[in-house]
């Protein structure tokens, strides 16, 4: 269970009560998506038969079960899927963040870099590879994918060296390309990437369990979609590089690698439709939106009307944090859209556009931002909340406002307006006390948050 | 009945279909706050009693009866109290702006300056103030409010003169005030404004029926709040003037008088509490919840699961479309936060910080942003209006977008995102034929945003 910094909740009367409930909301939404959790969830093992979000893999049939994949849960998922199949685990290679590691007893995990790649994680992403050749038709293979997965599992094809990758990649961030465009060019230089880790695994049976760290869940973004069928082609790539002029200025394997790929002299990463993917099960075991509905649960439970109404949120998290504040404004004047108490949760996440020097993050940004337009209304919290514990770069996880947040910040000398000029969020909600505090909570499923009417 | 022009629904199929369905809910939507129709709404006669939301006035208790009042839809509501009460109207001066007169039998209109006051106005308001003095405890007095009443209703204390007050106000904008301390300076400068129009009236009734075009339906704001109490003080009006370092630039009437009335030497504006009060009822007769309400069950009608979320919706106009966006995601995903069909209705006013040199307005730019985050999403609609069918400095009330709409433009050679960038919403929808077009309304209660899913 996540814990929050007691200053937050340690309150007299009424306004303590109401913030233990709140933290008791967001500890249900945290402890739905923790990584070890949410495996156990899905990853159900009864006599001799592991049942995977409904689907059935009676162990008999299978001569090896391989555990592969990476990403900054790797570790308590790998610890998970040990507490379930044990023994029945031939090997295992999984790729986490430096420092990230925790005791496991079959599956071997390989500290890389993140969020640039080095050659540690080459080097656990070639024994990926290899456990993956191994894989035959009677064999089993769990993939556990999270957040930071691209970065951490970087294998670039044969005669590109990860210094080559580096600086196409600086070339394409120099000339604007989107982060689409980029991934669409990786995920042709790279042995994994791009539906290409299912397609080295086939014809063995792959299971890949995966904790969504991008707004809407889109398999193929995720990790760069190593086990789902990708939609971007050689040719588009090559074009690419083209289109941007890029073709002198990169190093010359990837462009003559890009090239033969276009001419079709190498086979394009499996699309849609694929037989591969016939064999390949992709389950979503912790979300933003899992995340929500927990929190949803949970508001209920302790008598809350509540309502989920996006998980997509995106935008400019102060402008977000507006719209935050006239939801809560109409639950306090008219009770809408449900009865009081009331629980509104929104997911997703947002941006800031850094003008000014202060410290903070989107989620205490936005909080700020509604804090000043629900000043003087009573009986309404507004709480934004990342749940992996680390808001921008801060060591908060997000903060709490209320109608009493722009007073009291007054009161100690405070002007709301020019903190938030100053992008100074986390000085502002520090000095009130409103900090939303938990340390890393070894999960991300991005942002939340929450309108509290009473 | 208010009519769009039809090249946006007189499209073939499904597509049509459905938005003839949407226009219809917009229709009842502007129905509903149609000025004549909201004041024969909330004032009806019968059997000589004048029965106002609950409350009843006996017409033979009173000896005269009064219309006062000012707005830009000033002149429907004129003519539907006419309607109602006829010729037990004995008298009644209205200000409405230039060119929006229509035939009236009872009651007297003043076409007047705005958003500038003139002279007419100040004339025009000159009389209202000289019927008020003529009510006495027998007579009943009815106040018609609308947006543009503020200006249209200016009649300046004796001894200062309305160019004195616009050297005044633009001092004021100089420095920077916020239009909240401009008002509490006004409110004490002008003979009607505050709840002056009020303690003129009284001992008569006064029965103010408003309709609302400011965001949350502050009723001392509304043009000024003439029959509302003031929360505002001369000491705090003086005090601005002290705080801005403007007592030696405005004009000597201006100091003059606000330091008399600082010093207690004039009677402050009527507060909260004052008997005048009890003598008042103020009944918002159309407002932005209204039409958001009316729109809900036409929607409902129609077979949608409708939810109103907000009324108060605020912010950079581009970043709340992307809000839109996202309700609609999670509607066409999840069926969340209410089934399919689904109608989510938003009310508020949003703002545009003009960067670029296109034409547009908030909800063609709001309509736009949404846009490009719903490509691709298939039976989704996202439709921006202005009630007053001026969105901006257009002629267009807003606009309606859908998946389709990005690959529409691009087939034609626009690029969204260049036209979001240079302000130019309008020539966008221009090109798709999905402007709304309605001529202006006669009435505003700023806008809705509608995001429909099938």
């Amino acid at each position: 269970m996540i814990t929050f910094a007691s200053e937050l909740y340690e309150r007299e009367g009424l306004e303590g009560e109401r913030r233990r409930q709140v933290v008791q909301v967001l500890q249900a939404a945290l402890a739905a998506v923790d990584p070890a959790e949410a495996v156990r969830r899905y990853l159900r093992c009864q006599e001799g038969v592991l049942e995977i979000a409904g689907q059935r893999y009676p162990l008999e049939r299978y001569k090896h079960v391989y555990v592969v994949g990476a990403g900054k849960a790797g570790a308590p998922m790998a610890q998970a899927v040990e507490e379930v199949l044990g023994e029945r685990i031939t090997a295992g290679q999984v790729n986490v963040k430096y420092g990230y590691t925790l005791p496991t007893r079959f599956i071997s995990l390989q500290e890389a870099g993140h969020p640039i790649p080095d050659e540690a994680g080459v080097a656990g992403s070639r024994r990926i590879a290899q456990l993956l050749e191994q894989a035959g038709a009677e064999d089993l293979v769990i993939c556990l994918i999270s957040g930071g997965g691209s970065a951490l599992m970087t294998l670039p094809v044969e005669g590109i060296s990860l210094e080559e990758m580096k600086i196409l990649t600086d070339a394409l961030l120099r000339v604007g390309a989107t982060i689409n465009e980029i991934n669409a060019i990786r995920k042709h230089l790279d042995a994994l990437k791009g539906g290409k880790l299912a397609r080295l695994a086939y014809p063995a049976r792959v299971v890949s369990l995966i904790l969504s760290d991008v707004v809407g869940n889109p398999l193929d973004v995720i990790a760069s979609g190593p086990t789902v069928p990708d939609r971007s082609t050689f040719r588009e790539a090559y074009g690419l590089l083209e289109r941007y002029d890029l073709l002198e200025k990169v190093p010359s394997s990837v462009v003559e690698y890009l090239r033969r790929g276009a001419h079709g002299e190498i086979p394009d990463t499996p699309k849609e439709g694929d037989p591969i993917f016939a064999h390949t099960q992709n389950v979503i075991v912790a979300s933003n939106d899992i995340a929500a509905e927990a929190a949803l649960q949970e508001a209920r439970k302790r008598g809350f009307h509540a309502l989920l109404l996006s998980t997509y949120v995106e935008g400019e998290a102060r402008e977000v944090g507006k719209v935050l504040a006239a939801l809560a404004k109409e639950e306090a004047t008219f009770s809408r859209p449900v009865p009081k108490p009331a629980c509104l949760v929104l997911g997703g996440e947002t941006t800031v556009t850094v003008k000014g020097k202060g410290k903070g993050g989107r989620n205490q940004e936005m909080a700020l931002s509604a804090a000043i337009s629900i000043e003087g209304f009573e009986d309404v919290m507004i709480v934004c909340l990342a749940t992996d514990g680390t808001d921008g770069p801060t060591d908060a996880s997000g903060a709490l406002a209320d109608g009493k947040t722009v007073p009291r910040a007054r009161e100690r000398g405070l002007d709301p307006w020019m903190y938030l000029e100053n992008n100074d969020s986390y000085s502002f909600f520090a000095t009130l006390q409103d900090l939303l505090m938990t340390g890393p909570t070894n999960t991300n499923v991005n942002d939340l948050a929450f309108v509290f009417v009473w």
